[in-house]
């Protein structure tokens, strides 16, 4: 892959927009017997399913705040563009169908990045079935942005809202927290070009989680299909701003244990050498695309048969909603109020 | 409505992300019933209706590209960020239905002026009974981009799509042309302030349909439902532009009757005022929500009763399609190569 600037990089100023949607185009897979019209004309159009809910998604990455070139290969930015959106598909219990793309581009982005970044995107759409049906390409004089819409079914009965929740109902994340925020914490102090990658398997695992985040897909239509939960979404910015909304939608307060955390050892141990508060850092990070479940009791048998198609995927419970409003976590100190999530303002 | 820094805007990024997704749920009128799940969760939900297709269309409105605050006012913006959407719906010949807000602001970008955006986003979306269910706000620090995407609905035998025009089909174009071309160019010549107007009303139109183009939201429904076209497309990026994109799309060349076109009198004035070539300008000007038909002969009778219906819209015979591959346009001057459209790299 070219990075920008290297020597035999073409423009995308220097290609037509049709010839871009052309060369996008004609690096699509085959298009399931849904697609009715996809790429090229002014809309794209897709079969309904009957009996099932249509479900809209749309999440932006900007250079500079969400991802940086010097780190992120373009193939690395456009898996992660159509990943995150997948994950709130997940989070909502449906299974993803398409996608448009949205691309803002800066005039010198190179033509061969452009390619990158859609190998990025397709490798993603294949690991999740999700077919590429549209978009738009604009130019612009400021970052590049990659803005992806997901279209996904679900049936009516099998919704997971944020606001379903209920004071009693345990709270489980699948995974483990913090990895992603490790990641990005050692590519600010190391790495020297994209595809650096620590020594230390653990720690790689961490940059990798970070520049390719793997949307839990099956497990939140698994969990949407059982109906085992009473409410859930993922943890795009972090646990404790998805335990934050989940609370305030189901009009509940929280309380988190701080033992029961699933900190990822790697980043643990990253934040304790950098004399940084692992917990903190780890409930705090944005960029964990795992799941937060609330689960009522009656429900609980449930969620652990559920659980066991999730094709191991730890389950933790790290504690539960409360009829007191407040949001606390519970620890070895005492009790002390949730740290903030991460803040993109 | 506060222009970029008034003494009293206060910039976006002094308020949480959270607090300005309420800002915005709070002023959107009450969703139908359709909408399960509108704004605030992972994903909008909506009900599928039976026996109709999906159409799922995205364009953004790039700061310094598609638009200049130093014209457009923040509600002129929001208006057009969906009306573009809108067009590119009805140029499937399908109804809109409900629309994904993705914001891409700069840090300094004043809290009144997102009111003033979505106010003019909102005017769009109750002409046309669109509605708006859910979105994405991100920081950025280049220029402001809004980036929607529209979901629409349309029956599987109505779908207009850019590619069934065949050689002997006629060409028609609704409403006028040029006047989104000559209102940009009236506003980069004296414009000092957003809101300006030239004195001369048929000026003034064409300003106003710079800034906030009204798309053929009806007539393309009503052209699908009667299925008395071959071929469709909207004119954003201008009439030339169109006209190449169906003529490719079918397979075929075209013929424009340049005495035939319907250039708006104002649009010709200002054009031919500035020594430039008003046909060329209308052509190959960007901006027009018009929309391009291909007509068959055998269903001329059925577009004449259908363009009835269209409420006072003028559709224009403007040439036909040609199995001789070329797209040329015939004139006093005698026969010459079809402009270059509007071009965005």
């Amino acid at each position: 892959l070219n990075t920008p600037g290297s020597a035999t990089a073409i423009p995308v100023s220097d290609i037509g927009e049709r010839r871009l949607i052309e060369r996008i185009r004609s690096r699509l897979p085959p298009a399931p017997p849904g697609v009715v019209v996809g790429i090229g004309d002014d809309a794209a159009v897709v079969r309904a399913t009957r009996g099932a809910l249509q479900l809209l998604t749309t999440d932006a990455l900007v250079e500079g705040v969400h991802f940086d070139r010097r780190f992120s290969r373009p193939s690395d930015i456009g898996y992660k563009a159509l990943a995150v959106n997948v994950s709130d598909v997940a989070a909502m219990g449906a299974a993803p169908g398409v996608a448009l793309l949205s691309l803002i581009l800066p005039p010198q982005f190179p033509i061969e990045d452009l390619d990158g970044l859609l190998d990025g995107l397709l490798e993603m759409a294949g690991a999740v079935r999700v077919t590429l049906v549209g978009g738009n390409i604009a130019r612009s004089p400021g970052p590049l942005i990659v803005d992806v819409t997901v279209a996904g079914w679900v049936h009516e009965r099998k919704v997971l809202r944020r606001s379903g929740g209920r004071p009693g109902d345990a709270l489980y994340v699948s995974g483990e927290i913090g990895a992603a925020a490790a990641g990005l914490s050692w590519l600010q102090a190391n790495a020297r070009a994209p595809g650096d990658l620590p020594d230390d398997p653990g720690l790689a695992e961490c940059v990798r989680r970070h520049l390719r985040p793997e949307p839990r897909a099956r497990l939140g239509m698994v969990m949407g299909r059982n109906r085992a939960t009473s409410a859930c979404m993922d943890l795009s910015d972090g646990l404790a701003d998805a335990v934050r909304q989940v609370a305030e939608a189901s009009g509940t307060g929280a309380v988190i244990d701080e033992a029961a955390l699933p900190i990822h050892s790697a980043a643990e141990a990253w934040f304790a050498a950098a004399g940084e508060d692992p917990v903190d850092r780890s409930v705090g990070g944005g960029d964990d695309y795992e799941l937060l479940f609330a689960v009522a009791p009656r429900s609980r048998g449930r969620f652990r048969g559920a659980a066991r198609l999730a094709r191991g995927l730890t389950l933790t419970k790290i504690g539960e909603l409360t009829s007191n409003p407040e949001l606390r976590m519970q620890g070895a100190g005492g009790v002390r109020s949730l740290p903030a999530g991460f803040v993109h303002f």
